[in-house]
Parts: structure tokens; C-alpha cells; sequence
């Protein structure tokens, strides 16, 4: 039984993962926090249904402040359970309107993409340590890879690029330090998903999709993925001439 | 005849530039133009027996309000010049005191080695669009690939890595936006020199070593290099088992 943090709970593949990890048998799945930059109507429903097991938390990764908040009240909500998966989640992409040139919220992207991914990180890793899973999964995207710069030059936005390329650097950072532990830090592209972030119904693949994939990495893999930057393993893409993208291997950096 | 803008001039691998350049004969450099973020008496001594080549200009790259001020005094110096070539240079590492969770400095380190590089190059982009060369070095180091972070990992300076990884990231978005245009955008590790920055006289080559063998790049290479991350050629190092860390050639992203 593993208890799950999952920030940017309030929509897209933040409550994606909510709602799966909900639909999990609770030998399988313990409580599940979702954090939430604001009050969420759509979390809120959810929670209502869970039998307790769902448990909002108001949680601003970009706000030190609000992580301490957050980490007391999930300590007290924990009770004597362990924390064993953190998924950083929350994050944000901004496009540029005329080139690299015009990018000014690169400051910004970084502070939630990275800043807030590293925050949250120190303040629950106490609590991960006592945890049995000990696993933290960043979420990235393969638009940060700099390897595949070329081939993604179509997609305007250009911080949201930089930060994910940091975030992953980030993401092998702690790996090196927490291998000795036990830990499991990973950075995993979701896919293409259907989310406010993806761009709505163009994209590839559901974010129950994404969530599902995503979490087929942390039930079914240990340390032998510390450190690495994965692709989700979509079923059915392999004969769509996308074999690459969602074959469940790494990315290049 | 090439016009240069270095920033961070006033010590280290940044005076070496200016020093460099300034021994090479006119037909070859033209205006060298030394960015320092306060008053330095190196650099002003060098410039007083320079003939009037090397131009210092106070440059603040984390403030904007400095940059734009430092762009329009660029103007007035060039007169009827072209700016050919500008080093990004400036920057900063930091340590840890106890790995990665004790990191406190990321923000900063970004500030500078990223948004500094972002803020200047924004900033004489119009400049360098007129000039003949069209070159943009920036100054990154093999310490920010992610893919020997696991061989890097003895060095405890994670932001210095992750803000280097974020710029060689940044680089390539600047790269394929204006290759176009006839621009090479470069990011060149120079090795480990004896600076303040390098830890002194621990580091394999003098900052002079390294000025050189990078300025080596800008004169013979071409829009061949554009988007690459460059390790230096130190004649010499192929027989002393570093054959890989100064043999000229990329280095893994
Ligand atoms: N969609 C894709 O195609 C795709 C592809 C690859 C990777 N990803 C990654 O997947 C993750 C989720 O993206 P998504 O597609 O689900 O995006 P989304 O639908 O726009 O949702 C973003 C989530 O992040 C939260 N968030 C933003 N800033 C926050 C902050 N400061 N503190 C706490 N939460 C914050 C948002 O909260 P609010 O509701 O309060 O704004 C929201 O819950 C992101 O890291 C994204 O980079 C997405
Ligand atoms: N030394 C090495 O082994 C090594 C290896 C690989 C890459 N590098 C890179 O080489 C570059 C130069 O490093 P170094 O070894 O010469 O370091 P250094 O001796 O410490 O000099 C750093 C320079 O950057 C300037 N600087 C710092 N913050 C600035 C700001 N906000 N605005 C303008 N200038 C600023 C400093 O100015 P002040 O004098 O005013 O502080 C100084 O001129 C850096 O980008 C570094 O990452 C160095």
C-alpha cells in the first residue's frame, strides 16, 4: 500500500493521476494527496467520493511559505502512514510571439518548472525517507531535450523548453545524492495530452492515458530508472510511424 | 578586422579575453570592448596602454537598466564599427555544504548564467545583425552535461551544473532562430582554468590557455559550430589521459 503527493492536482494530469490512483484497490494505493495551488471545485467533487482516501491539500510550489504550510498539514493527515511517491507535477508553458528574441517569462517558467520542483522536493524529503517506495517522479517533457531541439523547433516556447531541459539536470542531481538510500528520482515525458497545457483536443493522448503510463514507471520499476529521463509506453503507437515517441525508452537529454 | 564585446572582463578567463585579443594585430581585432560589472583597476590599466582598443564599459548582466545603458555607450564607441562578435563570460558557481538538498543559490546562479546571457544577447542583438560575423560564444563548461553528471558528480556545485545545463539549452534556442540569418550561436567549455572561479592553481590551464584555444574557435570555425557544445583543443593533454576532455571536439548534452 503506497501513499501518493501530487502537486498541481486541480486539473489536466495533475487530477488524472488523482483519479486513477482513486480507482486503485487501497492494498494498492494508501491515501492520496493532492496538492492545489487554490481551492479546486473539481478536486473537491472528487474527494467527496474517495472515502477519505482523496485528501486536498492547498499547495503553491512556488511559495516556500506554502509548502511548509502543506508539509505540516501532511504530516498530520499521514497520521502514522509513510509518504512514499511524490509526482512533481504542477507546471506551466508559456509561447513566445516572434522567436527566442521575445522571450521574457523564461525567469518565471523556471521558478515553477524548477525552483518549485526542487522546493517541494527538500521540504517532503524527510518524509519520503521514512517511506517504504521512496520515489520521486519529476514530470518533464521531451520538448526538453536538447538532443531533439531540431526536430521540436515548431513549438514556439522556447522557456518552457530551457526550464524542462534544467528540470531534468535537476531531476539527475538528486538521483546521484539519493541513490544510496534507496531513492528512485526519475523524469518522466507523459506524452502529448489533451490538457489547458497540451492545447486541448490536437494532442495525442488523454491525460488518463499520460497518468496510466506514468504510473506503470512507479509500480513497476525500481532504481534500474534512477536518474533517467523515460518516454510513457503507449500501446497501439508502434505502427503509427511514432514508434520513437511513445515506446516507454529514454529520451535523449 | 572583428569588434568584440566580452562580458565579465574584469578577472579571470574574461581579462585573459581581453588581453588575448589585444596582442593579436588590428587587421585581425578591431574595437575590444571590456564589460565589467563595477570599476576594475586591471582592466582600466590594460585599457590606458591599449591605444584606444580596449573600451571598458560598466555591465551589470543581471540588471537590465545596466545592459541597455552599456548598449547605447556600445553605440557611441563603434562609431561607424560593426559589432562582429560578443562572449558571453560573466558568471558564477556556488558550493554545497551537504548535497543537493542544502542547495540555496539555484535562483541566483540562474540569474546570472542564464538570464544574464538572455538579457545581453536580447540586448545587442541589433548590433551584431549588422556586423560581418555574426558570432555569439557563450561560456559553459562540460560540468553542465547532464550526460556525464554520474563521472561530474565529485564537484558539489548542482546549481552551478543545472544553471550551466539550462544555458547550453538556452544556446540552442538561439541557435536555430537565427542560423538563418548567418549567425553561430556556440556554447564552449574552456577547460578548467586557475581563476578565482577555477579554485587557483589546483585547475590544468591558465585562463590565458583557455581564451586562446576559444578564440580559436571564433576565427576558423564557421556556422558548422552553430548550436554545438564545444570542449577546447590543448595541444599536448592527447597523451596524458585526458585524451577525451581537451581534444577539441563536442561534448555530450
Ligand atoms: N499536456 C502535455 O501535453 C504535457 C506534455 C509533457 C509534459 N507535460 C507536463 O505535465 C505537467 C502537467 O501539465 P498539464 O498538461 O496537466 O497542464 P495544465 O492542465 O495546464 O495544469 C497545470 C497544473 O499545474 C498547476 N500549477 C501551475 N502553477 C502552479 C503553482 N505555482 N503551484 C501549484 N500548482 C501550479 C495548475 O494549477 P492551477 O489550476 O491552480 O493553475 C494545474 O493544476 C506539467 O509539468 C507539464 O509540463 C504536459
Ligand atoms: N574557471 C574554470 O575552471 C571554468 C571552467 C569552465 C567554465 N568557466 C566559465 O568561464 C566564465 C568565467 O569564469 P572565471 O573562471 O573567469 O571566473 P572568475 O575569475 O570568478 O570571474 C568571473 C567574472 O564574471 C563576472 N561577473 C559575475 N557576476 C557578474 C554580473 N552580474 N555582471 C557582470 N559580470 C559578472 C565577475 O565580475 P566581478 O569581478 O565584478 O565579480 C568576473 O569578471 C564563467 O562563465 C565560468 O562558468 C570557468
Amino acid at each position: 500500500m503506497a501513499s501518493f503527493l501530487i502537486t498541481g492536482a486541480s486539473r489536466g494530469l495533475g487530477l488524472a493521476f488523482i483519479k486513477e490512483l482513486a480507482c486503485l484497490p487501497p492494498s494498492k494505493t494508501g491515501k492520496i494527496i493532492a496538492g492545489t495551488r487554490t481551492d479546486s471545485a473539481l478536486l473537491n467533487d472528487l474527494a467527496k467520493t474517495s472515502s477519505g482516501r482523496i485528501i486536498p491539500v492547498i499547495l503553491d510550489v512556488t511559495s516556500q511559505d506554502s509548502i511548509k504550510k502543506a508539509a505540516a498539514e501532511v504530516i498530520k493527515f499521514l497520521g502514522d502512514d509513510d509518504l512514499d511517491v511524490l509526482i512533481n507535477n504542477a507546471g506551466v508553458c508559456h509561447y513566445v510571439s516572434d522567436g527566442v528574441k521575445t522571450m521574457d517569462t523564461l525567469q518565471d517558467d523556471f521558478t515553477i518548472n524548477v525552483m518549485g520542483v526542487h522546493w517541494v522536493t527538500q521540504a517532503f524529503l524527510p518524509l519520503l525517507q521514512k517511506g517504504k517506495m521512496k520515489k520521486v517522479v519529476n514530470i518533464t517533457t521531451t520538448l526538453g531535450s536538447i538532443t531533439l531541439a531540431r526536430q521540436m523547433a515548431v513549438y514556439p516556447c522556447p522557456a518552457y523548453k530551457i526550464s524542462k531541459a534544467a528540470l531534468n539536470a535537476l531531476t539527475v542531481q538528486w538521483a546521484l545524492d539519493y541513490e544510496k538510500e534507496g531513492f528512485t528520482f526519475v523524469a518522466i515525458s507523459p506524452g502529448w495530452l489533451k490538457t489547458d497545457l497540451g492545447g486541448g483536443e490536437m494532442a495525442d493522448l488523454t491525460p488518463e492515458q499520460g497518468a496510466k503510463t506514468t504510473l506503470d514507471f512507479v509500480f513497476n520499476k525500481g532504481q534500474e530508472v534512477n536518474g533517467k529521463f523515460l518516454k510513457v509506453y503507449i500501446q497501439g503507437w508502434e505502427t503509427a510511424g511514432y514508434a520513437h515517441v511513445y515506446d516507454g525508452g529514454e529520451a535523449p537529454w
